[in-house]
C-alpha cells in the first residue's frame, strides 16, 4: 500500500495549497467567518474525495489543475456538512479531526455562517472557468454536486441519521440512509471525474457502481472503527452511535459479518474496474484501503 | 400604485406555482425535511427579488419561465437566509412572515437541513438547461449567486450584524453591513435579469446602479418600520435592533433624515433608468415602493 499512501499524501498536499488559496482571509470585521472555513478545510482529513474525483479525472487525461478544483469544491461541501454535522442541534460533537468542532473554536454563529459560506464558495468554484474550459461541463458539475448534497442525498441522509436513534430501522433502511448521507458524495467524487473527462455513458456507470460500493463498504469500516478504534486514532469521539443505540451496520450484522461484507463489497468495486488498465491500479488500491484503513 | 401592485400579486402568484413545483415532498421517511423547505418558500414574502429579476430580465426579452426559475431559486437563498438567521444561535426569532418561525415550527436540526437544503437547490435550478439554453449564462448566474449570497456578501453582511450589538460602528460601516447583508442579494436579482438578457455592460452597470440604492433604501425603510410599525403589520418581531441597542440608519440619522436619504437615494435610482423607455416604468414604481409600503 506504500504506492496508494504516497500518492494519497502526495493529493492531500496539493489539496491543501489549492483551499488555501481559494479561501483567503481579507482585513475586514466580518473575517471570522473566513478563519472558520480554513480551520475546517486545512490541515486535517484524508482527502479521500478529491483523491477519487482526481485519480478518475486522470483516466480520462482531464488537466490536473481543473480536477483539483473540482476536488477542493466538493472537499469544501464534505466540511461544510462536518461543521453543521457537529452543531449543538445535530450530533452536537465537540472533537473533530484532532482538534476542537469548529463551533468550539470559532462559536456557533460563526461556525453556522462559516458552513454556508463552504457550501456557496463550492458553486463559485465549480462555475468558474479555470476549473474546466466547456461551460456544459461546468452546468454538470453544479448540477451533480447539488443533487448529491442536497434533499434528495446528503441533507436527506442527514436527517434520517437524526432520526435514527428514536426510530428502529432494519438494514435497508440503514443502507439508504449511509448512501445518502455519506455515499452520494463519494459518487460524486467518481462522476465529476467523468463529467470532466466525457467519460463514455458506460464507463460513467461503471465509475459510480465502483463509488457505490466503497461508500458503502467505507461506512461499514467506519461503523467497526467506531467500535474498535479510540478517539485518539480516529481524532473525533467514538462509539456515540452505540450510545445513542442507533442502529449501524455492526449492529445489525456483527462485528464479523460486518468486516465479511465489507471486503465482499470491495471486491466487487475491483471487480468493475477490469475494462480499465493499470491507470485504475490507484483505485483498485484504494477500494481496498477502503475498508483496511486505521482511521 | 395600482398598476405596480398589481404586478407585483400576479408575480406572487406566479413565483409561488414555480417554489411549489421545485420544492415536492416525496413520501420517505427524510420528508419531514421537504416540507420544512415549502414551510419556509411558500406562502409569504413580497417576492421583491424574483419580481426585480422578472422586470429586468422583461427589458431584455428573455423567456419568461426562464427568468421565473431564476427568481424562484433567488427567493431559495432569500428564505434559507431567513431560516438560518431565526435559530437561535443567529437572531433567535420565533416569528416570522406572521407564521412561527420554521425551528419553531420543525425543530432546529430539520431548519438548519432545510436551509442548507434551499441553498442547494437554488444552484440546482440555476444550472439547468430549463433556466436558460446558454450554458455560459448558466454557469454566470451561479457564479455571481454564490458571490452574492457568499462571504464575501450575504454571509459577511449577516456575520457583521451578529457582531453589531458588541461593537460601535460608524454610518459607513453599518452602510457596508447592510449593502453586504441584504444589498448583493437584491443586486443580483437585477445582475441576473441582465445576465439572462446579455445586457451590453453599459446598461448592466446601470441597473447594478439602480439596484444598489434601492437596496440601501429598502433596508433604511426597514429601519424606519422596525420603530414605526408593528408586529402584526411586518409579520416578525420589532424593534429588536432597539433593545438589543444595535446601531441602525435610524439610531444614526434620526427618523427625518432617515426618511429624506431612504427618498433621495430612490430619486437617484429612479433617474438611473433615463436611458430606458417606459418598459422600465414597473422598476420605477418599485422604487418608490420601496420607500413607501408599509410593511
Amino acid at each position: 500500500m506504500t504506492r496508494l499512501s504516497d500518492a494519497m499524501k502526495e493529493c492531500g498536499v496539493l489539496v491543501e495549497n489549492e483551499l488555501d488559496k481559494l479561501i483567503t482571509v481579507p482585513n475586514t470585521p466580518e473575517k471570522k467567518v473566513a478563519e472558520a472555513m480554513r480551520y475546517a478545510v486545512l490541515g486535517g482529513g484524508k482527502r479521500l474525495r478529491p483523491f477519487l474525483l482526481m485519480e478518475v479525472a486522470g483516466l480520462f487525461n482531464v488537466t490536473p489543475a481543473g480536477a483539483l478544483r473540482a476536488g477542493a469544491a466538493l472537499e469544501m461541501v464534505h466540511c461544510y456538512s462536518l461543521i453543521h454535522d457537529d452543531l449543538p442541534c445535530m450530533d452536537n460533537d465537540d472533537m473533530r479531526r484532532g482538534k476542537p468542532s469548529c463551533h468550539i473554536a470559532f462559536g456557533e454563529t460563526t461556525a453556522l455562517l462559516a458552513g454556508d459560506a463552504l457550501l456557496t464558495r463550492a458553486f463559485d468554484v465549480l462555475a468558474d472557468e479555470k476549473t474546466h474550459s466547456d461551460p456544459v461541463v461546468r452546468c454538470q458539475l453544479v448540477t451533480e454536486l447539488a443533487r448529491a448534497a442536497g434533499f434528495n442525498g446528503m441533507i436527506g441522509g442527514q436527517q434520517l441519521d437524526m432520526m435514527a436513534a428514536d426510530v428502529d430501522m432494519d438494514l435497508v433502511e440503514i443502507t439508504r440512509l449511509q448512501q445518502m448521507k455519506t455515499g452520494r458524495l463519494i459518487s460524486y467524487a467518481c462522476e465529476a471525474g467523468a463529467i470532466m473527462g466525457k467519460a463514455p455513458y458506460n464507463e460513467r456507470q461503471i465509475l459510480l457502481a465502483y463509488a457505490k460500493d466503497i461508500g458503502l463498504a467505507f461506512q461499514i469500516a467506519d461503523d467497526i472503527l467506531d467500535v474498535e478504534s479510540s478517539a485518539e486514532v480516529m481524532g473525533k469521539n467514538v462509539r456515540k452511535d452505540v450510545d445513542a443505540s442507533k442502529a449501524t451496520f455492526v449492529s445489525f450484522l456483527g462485528l464479523d459479518e460486518a468486516k465479511k461484507q465489507a471486503r465482499t463489497l470491495v471486491e466487487q468495486a475491483v471487480s468493475y474496474l477490469d475494462i480499465f488498465d493499470a491507470r485504475a491500479d490507484m483505485l483498485r488500491d484504494l477500494a481496498r484501503f477502503v475498508v483496511e484503513r486505521k482511521s
